[in-house]
């Protein structure tokens, strides 16, 4: 939406700096009703923590989540922890802030990073570990996610994967859900997770990071979702998938490809169906036609850019515009992409719980 | 935003269907004293207009636009039209509705089209040359772009261009903003149009269309506008990009190709620059880190899929879910990508402005 | 909301000065499938329209609503006019606009109005006849009301009355809602009726103006519609009754009078009703507890300021803060409130429109 | 705004219940680089505290507030603990919780209360001490007014008063700003609050309780804050006064009793002013006009109802239906209105907060 909110009728409020006292979010608008531990988001949020493999940063962010408001376990409804329908706030402690020395990067700008761009907008800046800018916020989303998912009707699916590391893609007749939890890279393919581990493991060891492109997928979703014009469900999920840590691009379907193709090749021919509904004989749109839902997967892709933290020296400016040159030492991931699979399958659960409560808002239960 | 509204302190609200009475858009909230007029808003519609070549279509829309409030002429300022800080209402009448045949699209479900979405959404539709999920409803967007423009601080200058039509990019070492302007492609490589008035005619003359890769630049825009996580200016970029009728994929900067690169190659490297500021040795960035403007170029692409309607039959269904085998007929842009340039610096400029008055709202005027 | 809009999913954003070309406003979010014709509308704007007695302006303003996009006549649906959930634009041209002379309030601020506030704000105003601040507006507000008003559930009523004017309030005692159609006070005491007539007449006479009280209530509201803390349904219609033109109180059920009350008078008993629902044996508190709907008629009561164009010289400055003299000529209302009551109708419809569909939304349904 | 946020660039989002682990708010759209420390906001929140009197809940409520982002301290800025511009959350543990015996209010609807309401909402309720509808929400409202204090340009000074207990009014020639720190009730005039101190006595000592009238006055607030229509600064005035738990009524300036007066008494007048601005001669307006600051005084008003918790017997239902007679035991003011006076304070702060800043954002510094 704005600010550090997003979404509309099921929004998320994330607040949280890298090395502050705690992170987390306030979700608004969740319907009432719904059972949400803490343990359920905790099983997201293992899932995106780091040091759990060598290819993830070893900091320790044991990331416990608190949930300090908006459940209540009453007897009258078997004791089971349920939302109330009021804001539900999360909150997660920051432990691992080894804040000692940041002395170069509290005067210098770390290429790649938001330091600059921060100072120019607000000319102070919480220097520690990027502060606000830092990929920690992301776990506050994890976290909102886990309730977003059990907003959406039974049936939705959701799941991501990363589908490309450096110039390396996944081969799709290998793809297998399954695989994902499989390998340290959420990758789909095994034979290409195997290549990952040699290879980014040769890119660590230069103290280098690349990038990689992932891939979500939301099976499932009824038709309807979504709005024209700037409610569109693409446009929403386009702003959902940029506003995580890192992503330069984003598609949607077949998305760049399509620049490609005649118009033969890309609209997406139909068939009668059962249930009164068309089956679809191709999927090019990704499950989005007009900014609706069409019941097909929704199918989205982005592109994260290598960790700007490396040991190669880099060229910068101090903040009183001196020059100098800048190795951005401590824990970082090589790939940041990798952590960022379970945020995409957050940004999208919540994306859409938004669009469903929306949707029935307007349309009502039977749309 | 949400719903047909975009932006946050400077609002645009659109309406319109195709072939209703009228389409346009009120902008909320932007600054008084601005010299608006209906020329110069339509100076920019023109741009957009269709039938300007035989490569779009052929339907007469004359686009005038009327302003219906917000605007107004003083004597005590020399008679100047200026805002005033109210609502401006743009008004556009439809003329060239001709809604007798439509009893075709009124039943089935055109493959590639939003037909079946809207249905799905709304059980009714305006199914008259695609009602509200008609490309039509840009041209309010130019409009409102038109006046975005003026709100910006001077020096930003925004263009767009188109930079691929098909698999055919153009050759980025003969780029030259002022060819633009001179061929009906706004394609700023001459050699390269040339071989795309061929080429179009080709698959104009097959029934057919082609997909095609917009790029649109703001030089001069200063650092610090955009806000941390859901207020990123490249998640803004991104969804109003993507909301762009047959857009599939948004990137900034150097976007999906970051992927592929590694650390070094992807920082953008600093040195010491005048003025205090830092001068960047590179632009890998798109002119946007942690969400927020660096000072340099913003540099965004999309990609539009080829328009749906062709004249090869496709199969399709029925509203009442019958097989059916479709022909799109009618006057139809072979390449829906063209008329999206002028509509891609009104989006920018747009999401600009209203990131500029955020800023200063929260910063004030010297961020 | 904000700026000029209002409502969460049933948003009305209203543009258009008393003088200028065209008023109206965009309703977004409708639901689909609901009938509404200009006729429909008109019907509203025909009760709020100036000059159908000696006791409003006798400005004419035809008030002719067009429908400029969002409703579809189809013949599958039996050629009803039906909203298609896009936005629906109404647009209402000015006609009566002798802009003639405006050079006295040109150059000075007219007591009581916002010449003064508009001119510090925005630095220019379009000064003809109060510009944006002028009652003119609220005709678009008449407009969107009467859409809302088929938002809403069967069984809702929304009905307001006028029930103070100057310091004569009316005999609830005698209070029959049918008599708020037989006098041209919307009055529904007959015999303060005839009371009114004369002594507004006098204040007609002296060139001055009066107060009044206008009440509004809503019956039939399902329980539950309104949220906690600022979502509050007696929040928004503060907002919404405190947004009229002229209004400078507003209060819910027994309002200011339940400052002076003990805590036995106060609260509503209840005791077991039919259909499992409370039956409660008093009403103090206007239908909203902790800003939710309790199924109890919501009772909303607001005090409108005497209109301050009178033909009494007042002292005032001019822009140029010079003292002046000044008498406001023109045909006023001499109690504005009277034409408030429509108005009061469609905010209470709209507020309640827009929590309907958000109470949908979240709780969906069968909340 | 709309759930548990208000404010459009000021914004505050609130969270917590009566008996919940925790209870705060996140503010964002904080300018940056504003002082902030927990002392600052704890001495607000002192002010509102429980306990301190005989006068109010004896509930032993310590109300530490924690910040847990948003501000930075550095030692480029000399170490003062300074804003970021970034998401300020701010946590106040609950730690009085006794939440052993609410059987009674688990399975009843205490009239007056929300309870009834909640439960037609959302089908559970939180129901130890009242939940999301206690007032103990209030203290989110207190912290995050501490911060908007700060936001505001210097010269504003905002101050509330209890003006009414009862049917007993403050007399207004006894007026004294340093009077209402020196007295429990917060009152302005020392004869009347050394009646009050009687009068509550005897209302406690019954098992009663009583209303109040709160009024809140802005000095020093520059004209040109608010926008028209739905934007108007009274309207949003209006709107977070209502929010704010048991309040039943709203006016600004006059109020209510402008519905009384004539043209000539109500319009303030106006005479050449200093610094080029007029010097208005009364402030009727309660220095709000077409939604728009005057550069007078701010002066709003609301009542506050009587706490519904009383030890009289009073007949309600229970949740499935049955007839029961309820007294509500337990720690409660006999007069909530005294513990609204800080929280009219914030509520104020925080929409000229916001409102400074939307103005600035759309007019810039100097509008």
């Amino acid at each position: 939406m704005s600010h550090n909110t997003f979404g509309h009728l099921f929004r998320v409020t994330t607040f949280g700096e890298s090395h502050g006292v705690a992170l987390g979010c306030v979700v608004d608008g969740c319907p009432p009703g719904i059972p949400v531990t803490a343990a359920d988001i905790q099983a997201e949020l293992d899932r995106r923590k780091p040091g759990q493999s060598r290819f993830t940063t070893q900091r320790r962010e044991p990331d416990q989540v608190r949930i300090l408001s908006g459940v209540f376990s009453d007897d009258r409804t078997g004791d089971r922890q349920l939302t109330t329908g009021t804001p539900i706030a999360l909150e997660i402690e920051n432990t691992d802030q080894r804040s000692k020395d940041y002395s170069e990067i509290r005067d210098s700008y770390r290429p790649g990073h938001a330091d600059y761009a921060y100072d120019a907008k607000y000319g102070i800046r919480d220097y520690r570990g990027g502060g606000r800018s830092s990929a920690r916020e992301t776990a506050a989303r994890v976290a909102a996610g886990a309730i977003a998912r059990r907003v959406l009707p039974e049936g939705v699916t959701i799941r991501a994967a990363l589908v490309q590391m450096g110039p390396h893609a996944v081969d799709r007749s290998r793809w297998d859900w399954d695989e994902v939890a499989n390998n340290p890279f959420f990758c789909p393919d095994a034979t290409m997770a195997a290549f990952y581990e040699t290879y980014l493991d040769g890119i660590r060891k230069d103290g280098s990071s690349i990038g990689a492109v992932i891939e979500v997928v939301a099976d499932g979703v009824p038709p309807g979702l979504g709005a024209p014009i700037y409610g569109k469900l693409d446009a929403d999920l386009a702003a959902a998938m940029m506003s995580i840590n890192a992503v330069k691009g984003v598609e949607i379907g077949d998305g760049f490809a399509s620049a490609a193709l005649r118009g033969e090749d890309n609209a997406d021919e139909m068939r009668s169906g059962n249930a009164g509904a068309p089956t679809f004989l191709a999927n090019h749109a990704g499950g989005v036609l007009g900014g609706i839902s069409t019941g097909q997967p929704i199918v989205c892709r982005f592109a994260v850019k290598p960790t700007s933290s490396i040991l190669t020296p880099r060229m910068s400016v101090t903040r009183d515009n001196r020059d100098v040159n800048l190795v951005t030492r401590g824990r970082h991931d090589p790939c940041v992409g990798i952590r960022a699979v379970p945020v995409a399958e957050a940004m999208m659960a919540c994306v859409l719980a938004d669009h469903y409560l929306r949707h029935r808002g307007q349309v009502g239960e039977r749309g």
